[in-house]
């Protein structure tokens, strides 16, 4: 199997690299990249040295000539490539967000600022979160070849720490939002320099940045309303608040759902104002709903429902493929919050567009993907 | 002026002798430390040497010639110190948990696991928010000697960053609770080394950690209570989430309030979901609240509501008494998102415990306060 | 092939189940821990949840059904295990420093205030740096049981980064010694958390520790004593500084060697006293040393001399074996400056003990090792 | 007394305002910008919103209107702000390296790869190293309007650390360089985003850079010239390799100075190889050594010899004008080993210029350098 990769010198381009390079199923890769055509990765990424090695082609050298493509390109350029792979009966996994909104394209073009170039390769493609979309992945491949839009990195944690809430009926039916408070390390900015990532700038802090202005608030807001739908129930509306933090990898997000009349819980102490801690009741409650969680994930070969006592944290997962969870219930009784951590670079991008091409080609899910967690 | 610190060596205190060292009114330091007695502070902490110098005599000691004394204790512990102060006719500024609640202990009690020793002194122990409590604080002391309950770091923010919204009445009078979502450094743990502080288990990470189970959520929602009370609405009911980011100092509160009929916008865009970016409305919105969030705040030394484009960082608050405040309002226009970043040593805990001591003895507030943030 | 690691709840210990669980050619691990004996390694370090698994037994029982054991106790507590394996007729690694000074007790004893507890086993142990003993190892294990005395995480990388100037005739024989300054992460100070650990204590810091007072010292001299003697030169002097440095994983060192006369060149430019920029006879000489080196170190697995323009950075060998080297001379002409980077759990410990199993066990000596470095 | 600061808005720049905003003597700031002329500081920087506040204006309109001149331009673009300054008879501290180096431009020239444009200011001009030269500096400025050359950040820690060694005889006349070792915070690279300070590339990573080939070599290398000038002893030579660490501030550098017959002292225990601890001989002479080094330094008011047991620090001189020294002497007794550490923006740039200020103008020169290092 040879395995292109478009973009191969930005962040999630090489770390497709990294993993691919390390997967057990690929017989060779082929890169490619605009800004250093002619180069090789190793002088780009000198930490290959030893390890991978290969000259930086031309894109449609790279397409020629590969079995399947990977895309890691910046947004709104990369539907050509798309396009010129299906054309060649390709599969195209695209790490950007080009193909993230199925085909109504109000919504992309309201965030991201221009038109679908190629309106019926949007019509096929298919968002790429293997849990949701794992069967329809797997049947629509084996078809034709298909565009894959992988998810964005905020979107990844949350999709996955609400879906058994949405799909079990967790949610109340009201006014109030979905709160989706997340933290990412700074590697989520790309390889480019830039101010808000410049050392000095960003160490030793922490604030929040783009509120109620991020691209991936839509991407958010669209996924749970696909996974209402399948489960007819009314889409939940969100608040997405991306935070900077002083990390390289991993992000965190914790989220704060409205329990309906069904899952709410009263506390026996009579807490006033959530003013008394947890009672007997709320714990239980939080039992109930750890259960139903590893319950819903039990087969999913990524996804970690933390047992009672932990908390998701990005460094139970770094460098890995896994999507940790952890499950609460306030002191009112009344909201369940839930906490997700990923790896950015790995579950949140490159690791997820492997799992995505191990599910089109037939592949053991995890193959290239089985690294173990390293603490720090 | 002679002032003693009691419990000069843990971190709290020690910042208290960095700013009292440097407060133009402040003539001579009496510290005492129980695990360092007889010993000196430039010991403990040789970054003071040739600046501050003093030795660590018994608390006995400091309380009999001290003018005013800070109570730099772990929680309980400190009550008797607070009683022989008064006894002796000097305020009591006191940086535990133990006069935070008022005269009920019902409380204090249910999350600190003892009850009050000197129950009279609760009774005239005050809060020592100044935003909240200055006038009472000034009156009250002009009178007889008083014991300060100085807040907590993770309440300082959030409490400052609501009461706007309570007082002037933006707050949805429903079920929903207002959700704080807060990040803080790693040396809100203190001194002593911990598995949680330990550099390889907390660096390089994000993570929550005890998630409906942290003391300072019954404190922020008795804050609530309290202007809540004052301005004749109802107390809003609260849910805190404490995270550990990997910088040193700092604490930012990320806060979604739901608003009310009157101040939310309906966005032209009917944002499906909130998936349209922000219409014309919202950022009209935001600007109008943000005028009134000014205007509140517009006589407070400390308090820095931030104009158009900025949001609240811990590194423009560093080593600052500061608490900035940014204000917006979210893609569906229900929810006003307050976000505010405090030094947790400086504002958090010993800046606001001296703001508190300069109200009382009537210096300027800023006196000892007026180190410029410096961004790194 | 069943591997048992006595000490598995330590940095090193989880490090080596963590390599190891990845090993292609390993079937099973056997754990102990005195601490935590009875719990599961998945309780103590849950980033392996899912991944791997076991419960944590008694050192005999490990002992007892393992083909070769590795043990990352503290320094001499070990001697007992290895010298039950020996007697059980297994091979036995160990991370501790009780293996590393051959037979003679001498430096040993005055550095680590005891004496060998079993002193036969000394005489047949080998210091397991690969690069240097390679061909002993495979050649004395053939015939018997053997004890790995694994290399300290610091003279790793200048023991190799040396090995070549010795052994080709480099230095100058004369007074002055090497001088060998090291900077290393905080996982180097193990898992028990310690206030110069603690995190507000050393992040955004820098500082020297235990100056001419270090363990790793008396290691690094005799290891550069053998390899002098090797090559029928006289043994170097030293000086060794360590650093601890803001960061989780990783050790540099920069080293400068004087050289000889044979080696050292006169800047054309008659540099005073170092004043001028480097001359073309100074770079001509680097190309030709680090030529040299690179020769030298050709056939290693895990060695990269690195080209022209690049130095040294452990982000470059962040979670590998290899060890990177830099090759310059100084603007004098007369002194080499090489620098080594290593990640101080795998070359600097677990890896380098994994490397020695493979030689031990005649598997491929990458086995488990071909992690690729992840720049972040 | 109305100061300007030219180039205000790079890190020194805001620095110098941070600082000189909190000066008891200093009544206005007068800023300056060409990147943003007709802004204001406060915008560039909103740390200092509430503070500090100023129009940036011309650098000509700056100079008209101050009393003195502060400089903080890259190198070779502020020699003609110097000679306004000059001719309207002001006193021009410059930040560049552009007056460093006396009148001599030849090492200078090779290289900064220009000339001096005005050669007749160089004549005039003082090294502000106040150990060094405060004499120099009071009795010039006196006189007439002087340019003072502000050292590197880089050359100040190591000219101090090794000042009171020529002074006092203790170096070996012989061909071994002293070693000077240091580590830099990533503030030292500038306010402007590169890819050598982008977060994920430098975080969590120690790495060489510039080796035989820093431009603060030869100014440390001419400084010792010049030291050794007045001590009427050989100048050393010197070799200087930085290194970039993890943190926002600071500078440690770790100095290897070979020690004369006079000083060295032979280790009873035999030392082989420097592999035996330090011997009874090897801490007196530390205690002789730390204790001239005191002495020395008795009056100067940034100095700082660090008592025994303790080694230099970053974190204990942050946000200080402070130079910490911490005095060894190796195990092979032959060896001084000097360690320094600096605040890079205060002792190493904008403090010492403030210093510098103090000693022309007659202030105090603490003045304005007050701060207590805070240790996080």
């Amino acid at each position: 199997m040879i395995v292109g990769i478009i973009g191969a010198t930005g962040y999630a381009g090489a770390e497709l690299v990294r993993l691919l390079s390390g997967h057990p199923k690929i017989k060779k890769l082929l890169l490619s990249s605009v800004s250093f055509e002619g180069q090789r990765i190793e002088d780009i990424y000198p930490n290959f040295l030893g390890r991978v090695s290969g000259e930086l082609l031309k894109a449609e050298e790279v397409i020629a000539s590969s079995d399947i493509v990977f895309g890691a390109l910046p947004h709104a350029v990369g539907e050509a490539s798309a396009a010129a792979c299906i054309e060649k009966k390709k599969h195209y996994i695209d790490l950007s967000a080009d193909f993230r909104f199925d085909e109504d394209e109000t919504v992309y073009s309201a965030w991201y600022g221009k038109k679908y170039q190629f309106p019926e390769l949007h019509k096929k493609s298919i968002y790429g979160l293997p849990e949701l979309n794992r069967q329809k992945i797997k049947e629509l491949s084996a078809k034709e070849p298909i565009v894959i839009g992988n998810p964005g990195c905020f979107p990844t944690g949350p999709s996955i720490g609400i879906f058994p809430a949405i799909t079990k009926g967790l949610i109340a039916d009201s006014a109030s939002p979905i709160i989706i408070d997340a933290a990412t390390g700074a590697s989520g900015g790309g390889r480019e320099p830039a101010r808000a990532f410049h050392y000095p700038e960003c160490a030793d802090s922490a604030a929040p940045y783009k509120i109620a202005a991020h691209r991936h608030s839509p991407e958010i807001a669209h996924n749970l309303a696909v996974m209402a739908n399948a489960a007819s129930v009314p889409a939940p509306k969100i608040i997405f608040t991306p935070h900077l933090v002083p990390m390289n990898r991993g992000i965190l997000t914790t989220i704060y759902i409205p329990l309906n009349e069904k899952w709410r819980v009263t506390p026996s102490n009579a807490a006033p104002l959530g003013m008394m801690p947890a009672s007997k009741e709320i714990e239980e409650k939080t039992d109930e709903i750890r259960k139903l969680y590893a319950d819903f994930y039990k087969d999913e070969p990524f996804v970690r429902v933390l047992p009672k006592g932990l908390f998701a944290a990005t460094n139970r997962v770094r460098q890995s493929n896994f999507c940790d969870i952890s499950v609460n219930v306030d002191l009112n009784g009344s909201t369940l919050i839930v906490a997700t951590a990923i790896d950015n670079m790995v579950k949140g991008a490159a690791g997820q567009a492997v799992q995505n091409m191990n599910i089109i080609l037939g592949f053991d899910e995890k193959d290239g993907l089985e690294a173990i967690p390293s603490l720090f």
